[in-house]
């Protein structure tokens, strides 16, 4: 149902990444094709890719397109090379922990290859990077499954910022929910926040949707509390950076206000995660650092500036949202309701993996 | 404790008003001498001046500079001149209240002087426009005397749009409270919400606070659930466009779900108003229209485009807050608490116009 790839391999080991270059969103669709991995280290740098799994799958990518024109036959060589790529990579972006994430994984497979030949380990890092690729559309596909299970013909529903698939390989978390639901012929309407101070809503989830051809209406993050007094809006769904133990979760900055919202005009409020971002280690929500950011991006954040100079700004880029606001956790492996502490915990249990 | 005046007169009938020009700020800081009704017509038109109060005492200055230089003795031709004047006026901005409201009261004063010497008639006239801006003056000094009751030394408070002294002859009714409450040496932080779309916030509450010294910090409008997680705010004032009869208020958008984050985090949730705004004909808060505007205050209300072209936007500029989130009314003439009905009414007994 969504009509493009966020990220793409073409052709084989000798052939290029292809991304959508999301900081020309939304007035300009426009591809990038990357042949050399200086030119992916700009693309996340910049945020041309932009999303924890994409920038994990761009990262894969890049370590392919920094290794396969190595010219060695000796394992070590090769693999000192591919240290090079990942600390290379890993300096583009050096808080997106996704990116760790795959380049390491990269790194521990041409490790474990040690002494095959150079170009059958090269083969097997292209090989990896589209697994890496397409495990995250299949887990994407799964929370799609079960989110699109909780619409129903005719409601409205509210999303906040982009966990949408220019966020992830494909579908999003978020909003696979309503690309599935499509699919299944489901007719239902979409309010999407703004989000500010980035607008990832308006710029990003009112595009990806508009092209998807689900119905979709732009307001500002202050509207949402209207929208919900006025019988707009039967559910809630947004993404998540981290789930902890218990079920709170840090997103982006305005969704506790949301799920505050919902609570009050009894509107279930769902999050959809990977189990990658439930973090079983944090007991509470209290022990997420809340990262602030630049002022400009409130004051000057639309090119002219909006507010007086000097000004003070507090611009924290994510809140909390306690557990007791959420209905429902919706993941690869199905639907998660309260008690969280226990039913979050037995997603990693062997049985929740068959 | 304001250190501007919004709107004043400079001389006596020969004179001339003196505006800020809010157009340019928060980036600017200009006087507009308007010598001529049809400069005052366009600064109305153009929202240089704008909040309803201050575009009344416009309106009413713009009635005496459009006739007082009417040459003629005959009181007939002179109301004629003046009847014109108002109609010109109230094409400026055919929505506002005030505006019609001042003008009638100039045509009002005008036709009980019938033949009375029409240079004694100018002369009342600029009186009665000077009169309007005081009363205004007064009204906002003594929500503010009420207002800063209710702040305490190390609070913090947070407020909605601009219900500022920018809207007024002076004080403001929110920001009243905050004015009244500095001069008493009290120490009190504001948090200002930006205030999509429009970011009256962020243009003009923080200009208007920090020109006055009042510490004062810019948020956006979804970071409001935050800083009143994190302990940072003791109570919300924030004005109103009408309040009903049961005490149901239509205030800027986003102002319903300040409030409900308020009673959320158990935070007193004040509204400042004076009793010209009360509107006891109304029952209640289902009654009140809700305008809608066009889109592109939306999607390009900073000079660049900021969601895909044809995206549908959903813009109210006003939301309907219910009176169980409010905890107080503060007017010129005492708080008023629940029950509101019986208080609000009370409000206009002769007793409370002793």
């Amino acid at each position: 149902m969504t009509t493009f790839n966020t990220i793409e391999w073409v052709g084989g080991l000798d052939g290029y990444a292809r991304l959508i270059d999301q900081t020309l969103l939304p007035n300009e669709f426009r591809l990038l094709d990357v042949h050399d991995v200086e030119t992916m280290w700009e693309a996340i740098k910049t945020l041309r890719v932009r999303g924890a799994p994409a920038i994990g799958i761009a990262a894969a990518m890049g370590m392919v397109l920094a290794t396969r024109n190595v010219q060695t036959e000796d394992s070590a060589e090769f693999r000192a090379a591919v240290d090079r790529a990942a600390q290379y990579l890993n300096s583009a972006r050096p808080t997106a922990v996704n990116l760790f994430w795959a380049t390491q994984r990269m790194q521990r497979l041409v490790a474990s290859m040690e002494g095959a030949p150079v170009q059958a380990v090269k083969q097997r890092m292209l090989d990896e990077a589209i697994a890496i690729l397409e495990e995250d559309a299949a887990v994407c596909r799964a929370i799609g499954e079960y989110g699109a299970q909780l619409i129903e013909d005719g409601q409205g529903w509210l999303t906040h910022c982009n966990a949408g698939a220019l966020a992830t390989a494909r579908w999003g978390t978020a909003t696979a929910a309503f690309y599935v639901a499509m699919e299944q012929g489901k007719r239902f309407h979409v309010y999407a926040d703004e989000t500010r101070p980035l607008l990832q809503g308006a710029r990003l989830t009112t595009w990806e949707l508009q092209r998807a051809g689900v119905p979709v209406t732009l307001i500002t993050d202050n509207m949402a509390a209207t929208v919900m007094a006025q019988g707009r809006v039967q559910g809630v769904i947004v993404g998540a950076d981290r789930v902890t133990a218990n079920g709170d979760f840090a997103n982006k900055i305005g969704t506790l206000g949301v799920a505050i919202l919902a609570k009050e005009f009894g509107i279930p409020f769902y999050v959809a995660v990977p189990r990658s971002t439930i973090d079983l280690s944090l007991p509470d929500g209290s022990g997420i650092p809340i990262e602030e950011r630049k002022p400009e991006e409130v004051t000057e954040g639309f090119g002219k500036r909006t507010a007086p100079a000097g000004v003070d700004v507090y611009n924290p880029a994510f809140d909390v949202t306690p557990h007791r606001y959420v209905t429902a956790f919706v993941t690869e492996c199905g639907i998660v309701r309260p008690p969280f502490a226990e039913g979050l915990r037995r997603l990693f249990s062997a049985q929740a993996d068959k």
